[in-house]
């Protein structure tokens, strides 16, 4: 019979972990207490976010494998400290599952939640581990950064330019691929990573904030409509985007031809997909040409600028404009 | 129709919170961003801890009422803080609800967390909502506390003396009661409120460890066996306890007559039952006489004391022992 102190122990096995008197610096304390002691490195202060994984809402058992949803459980959260230009260092894993996922499920879980934390470079602290019905996973992580430096979704200005990191709608087309069950064909595999494994864009995060080049960020975690719409609500702005600027996803015409529908199509993909986990940011006029140094600069695409106002304006590629509505994930809204 | 921005607002307003920049000493950021900016106060560092509290498994729509909820789900996770000596300061709610309880319930819920969060003196700083067929809640609490104040589960010794905090039992005894319908009986309500609205030993476990008494210390949470199992395994020793020194609960007669069965004895409660959150602690024999400062000291029992070897033994009133089996909550084991 399966103990929950057995289940703690193989977690801590499978992930890279601080257990007990740690020895990791800024932490006292790790796994096997009430709680873990933990103080941000000398002069830095810790970014803070938790996230939630569920079984039924967020994957589905069925058709997600294992690892992918251990994976991407912590990716999707770790993408909170991204966006706030900070580095990840620990998280806590409160994990609930039903008895019959404690066998071969919960060991491809582990594996891809531990390939997950040695990609992002973050440690296990601590948790929760209880039994349901489905798999509810919550996330809390905990970045370091140097007071003054996050970037937040409060600082965009009328004339600032706005930026994304990479194609938008991968994930989404993922999404719609694993759903007709296309995940394991060959040559669909690459187009699934992104939905499955995303990646998710420290580097760039930390050395934008580093270099105090972006006024707001935010990840792109429910589509871009949707949070831009954040974004701009934040700063108290508008914006224009420009439709022939948005960075779409070629959809191979053996792919498209199973994707039928009014959004199955790239472009409306990319406006509200959601879980790419790209960056979002604005950027003064000023500060443009130090863009010109980040890391992946070939892959930041300018789609538009912060205008005065409180409308979000697609322009279309004849130039006509129409508000951009905020269609991207909200798991209240009936799709 | 609901929409998770009007859910987060109404959180926002109806729970004591830090929100957008926040002028709370130690928070330069709280809700309504990527993530929150926290820093313990100079010469202090962050306990740590997460909790889940879930329907179907921890609670029962059926039968607990939503502000009771709200209360327990944040007063049993800030409990872990207590548990270390700590000072509880912050908190994150990660919230999955069904649109169906997003009305009143979902009032009353805030209301119990509300009260809860004055009571413990906590602020929430951010969090994560969405929705599920049954409600899943996980709350992360920040605790501050003076670095090598903290007081871990390992620092037992032989000779130790061992303390519980109030009386065993008391919120297994209410629980049995709400279960058979009788939560709302006029003569019944005070022996389910400790099930209900568990009180958490906040002043108790800061004083403690900021005069160093305890050699280790948790809460019971999941049961006196099932904790003292765990304490004794984390500091390598055993333990004898008297059964004559248990502090039990008085069931009165009118109860009683509605409780049969085997583990409806106030001893079995006092021993198995969880969801108590008193303090156990262990206390060096040179260290006793300071005890008789602390806090609530009229509640405080010693039942007991750490031994060499790794046995635990209940001495029974007349004189004979026998193991201690761990046989308090564990939600892998069927009941």
């Amino acid at each position: 019979m399966i103990s929950e102190n057995q289940l703690v122990e193989r977690t801590g096995r499978a992930i890279p972990s601080i257990r007990g008197r740690g020895g990791f610096d800024g932490v006292r304390l790790g796994i096997g207490d009430d709680a873990a002691l933990v103080a941000p490195g000398r002069g830095r202060e810790w970014v803070l976010t938790c996230d939630q994984f569920l079984e039924g809402v967020h994957f589905f058992g069925r058709i997600h494998p294992a690892d992918s949803v251990g994976y991407k459980a912590l990716a999707r959260a770790t993408s909170d400290i991204a966006a706030m230009g900070g580095r990840p260092r620990l998280f806590l894993l409160a994990l609930a599952i039903p008895a019959s996922r404690t066998g071969v499920w919960f060991d491809g879980f582990l594996r891809g939640m531990g390939r997950a934390a040695r990609a992002l470079g973050v440690r296990l602290a601590g948790g929760d581990m209880t039994k349901s019905a489905k798999v509810c996973i919550n996330i809390t992580v905990l970045g370091e950064i140097e007071p003054g430096l996050a970037v937040t979704r409060a600082g965009a200005r009328p004339g600032d330019h706005i930026y994304v990191s990479g194609r938008l709608g991968r994930a989404h087309l993922g999404l719609e691929l694993v759903r007709r069950g296309l995940g394991r064909r060959a040559q669909l595999r690459d187009l699934v990573q992104p939905h499955l494994y995303p990646r998710i864009q420290l580097k760039l995060g930390e050395w934008l904030a580093a270099h105090r080049v972006p006024s707001a960020m935010m990840d792109i975690s429910d589509g871009l409509s949707t949070d831009l719409g954040r974004l701009c609500a934040a700063s108290h702005v508008g914006a224009r985007v420009y439709e022939a600027r948005i960075p779409t996803v070629a959809i191979p015409s053996f792919a498209a031809a199973r994707l039928r529908g009014r959004n199955m199509k790239a472009l409306q993909m990319a406006l509200h997909g959601g879980d790419d986990y790209g960056l979002l940011f604005t950027v003064a006029p000023r500060n443009a040409r130090r863009l010109a140094r980040a890391p992946e600069f070939r892959d930041l695409m300018p789609i538009g600028e912060i205008t005065g106002g409180r409308r979000i304006l697609l322009v279309a590629r004849e130039g006509s404009s129409k508000p951009l509505r905020q269609r991207g994930w909200d798991p209240f809204r009936k799709s």
